[in-house]
């Protein structure tokens, strides 16, 4: 029967998702089962965990706890954002070896493929012999060669109910809203946000994303049209939104001490842009500017249940393909499959240079004018989110005026 | 039997909450089972609704419809923030009159209260029969003489679970983590974020509520203590911290074109926290800055059932208490019967004066040193806001190092 060929380490990495450690818990169950994998480990903030050699066992957690840690939103590993020299890949190895590890699996973004990248790099110089998958996440959805990544549903849902709520807390008060979401060079979680208008709703009116270039003067126009159709605004403003030379718009106001372009965890951009519309409707209009900033990965107790189960069967799959030995190293990925009416998924994997640093940004037919999503946006979407809650209204009947 | 009296009016004002339909929908349907009451209209915006006899007729929504419109987030008949002046009482008198009205219902806070008094002194005067009630609602908790109010709860969940949430990515990626919360003159939905560590967390770590004067270099100290303590740090600012003289912290920073200092809708306060927290903890720490603005009273799909239990019961209870004509004119409260162990509430009523303006802070026993809350205050808390979801976490069992 199958060998014993060496112990198993995982590692996470990047922005946490709210799903990341289903796929963790993918990957460690399958490593668990199988009998070519002897110790499972951990590496604490990722590869500096292992430059560390700061290391957990993770093969002596009961399955009940396990399976908390998956519906736990973040990584449970903790995370970084490092990417390794040579001489660090050559560390990572050296520790590798000490601990007879011969499965490496890395969950993170496309920064995290390049780091699983260049490890691989080194091991192949080095002729360790090493299974290293890339298994991917990314409330960004900004992934080569998948069709999605695991994550980004479950944000996307975030995205879409506070747009429903947003919405109706508009059309109580009136005004204009602005609403920033995260997406620094893709716009797929922003235009998550016309999701909204599936549960009967308007919002939002207009859409920006950064696959097109930002001109706040028309911008200004698009607003002052929208509030004389609908009589209030709801907009969707990505993070990430530039001008026709590729500066990002925050940048031109951007007052920070240090010179860091920083766009989440700040509400610069909102109230840029809140302060532009003041100045083309009117002081007497109400105008507010929220940015979802890290709820929208964090949220503990929204999330896709589609996504929960494809991020733990992601990481499951890795570690099936490592078993295979068809491929030695790669990046999951995900294929739809099925049709329109019946979705359905496979899992797949392709070579890690074609996700390392890469970003794949919303094609054009999933985009509509220079603000706006289109159908096909929205029958891709759909089933990755899965039913939102239904909005209700008045029907608004009038009683007929007796007083003059 | 009973005899059909007149007419009943509802309108809904202020900010709106995740619940206040489920209160608008329990006055309908006690309403319309109700002998004593002919037609059940609604004003559309509130005081304006009443001043431009726009009114809608709730008598022939059906059962099933309303109760989609009670789970929904926000003011169904949409709201309004408006005083009325002595004329605009004798006007919206004048289209009562016209309609026969003879119930008005008004669902709202402080301010809403306001205008239930000011319009019941306008009946008084003009010898008009009216009951009148003031059905409340605030996600800031803030109403004299009830336990709790309808909307604080469910407010109070979204900020749990949004820190909860915020905690394990802080623990993911490190560094300084300040969320502002919303509450102009009281804590108590800032004060919601300790609930994040009855779930297994450790945040929020600092507390800071209006309650206290805010010092914004004791606030630095804390931070680098906490620093020092825990490795990272995540903090729940009030938006309406102050000064000792009062004055709000954020005004010392705004640069509003037009004067108005504004709380919510703008990521002011964050940044220029996040700027103070840079210069005592250096610029190599990641610090970073969320608002977490209109959500926490309008996302849709978080809410308290307890709370949407309660914000529907007192709503019927209004009407109820109109009915009994014990009081002609007051506002509902909710007072807390039962136990420690065993939850249990009552509803009752009291009288206009104490409600209309009135802000109720955060008492002494519920505070704790000058940046933290009570066990006591949690112990009110926990049964208004419910199950949270449940933190997993891996044991972090060590491997023992092999290399130097």
């Amino acid at each position: 029967m199958s060998q014993r060929i060496g112990n198993a380490l995982i590692g996470q990495s990047g922005g946490p998702t709210a799903v990341i450690n289903q796929s963790l818990v993918g990957v460690i169950e399958s490593c668990m089962a199988a009998p070519e994998i002897g110790s499972v480990f951990g590496a604490l903030r990722g590869v500096q965990g292992i430059l560390d050699e700061n290391l957990i066992n993770l093969g002596l957690e009961n399955p009940a706890d396990l399976d908390r840690v998956a519906r736990t939103p973040c990584a449970a590993l903790r995370s970084v954002r490092k990417k390794p020299t040579e001489e660090e890949c050559e560390r990572m190895l050296d520790v590798m070896e000490a601990h007879d590890v011969r499965f490496f699996f890395y969950i993170g973004g496309n920064d995290s493929a390049e780091t699983a990248f260049l490890l691989n790099r080194a091991a192949v110089a080095r002729k360790y012999e090493l299974k290293l998958f890339h298994v991917p996440k990314t409330i960004d959805n900004d992934l080569m060669d998948t069709d999605h990544c695991p994550g980004y549903p479950s944000a996307a849902k975030f995205v879409a109910q506070a747009f429903m709520g947003d919405n109706e807390d508009n059309r109580s008060l009136g005004g204009v809203k602005i609403n920033v979401v995260m997406g620094r060079h893709a716009g797929w979680l922003t235009a998550a946000s016309a999701l909204a208008r599936e549960g009967n709703g308007a919002a939002p009116h207009l859409i920006y994303l950064p696959e097109r270039d930002f001109c706040i003067d028309a911008f200004q126009d698009q607003v002052a049209d929208a509030m004389d159709q609908h009589g209030r605004c709801v907009i969707a403003v990505s993070e990430g939104i530039h001008d026709s030379e590729g500066h990002f718009i925050q940048k031109s106001r951007s007052v920070d001490a240090h010179g860091n372009v920083q766009l989440s965890g700040t509400g610069a951009l909102g109230d840029l842009l809140a302060d532009r519309v003041r100045a083309c409707v009117g002081i007497n209009t109400r105008i507010r500017a929220d940015t979802f900033g890290y709820l929208q990965r964090s949220f503990f107790g929204v999330y896709s249940r589609q996504d929960a189960l494809e991020a733990r069967e992601v990481g499951r799959h890795a570690v099936r393909v490592a078993l295979e030995d068809k491929v030695p190293h790669g990046s999951l990925i995900i294929r739809r499959a099925g049709t329109l009416a019946k979705y359905a998924v496979a899992y797949g994997v392709t070579v890690l240079e074609n996700v390392a640093q890469k970003t794949k940004v919303m094609p054009e037919q999933y985009l509509s004018g220079d603000h706006d999503v289109s159908p096909a946006f929205l029958d891709y979407l759909r089933p990755l989110v899965g039913d939102l809650p239904k909005i209700g209204r008045l029907s608004d009947l009038p009683v007929p005026r007796l007083l003059s």
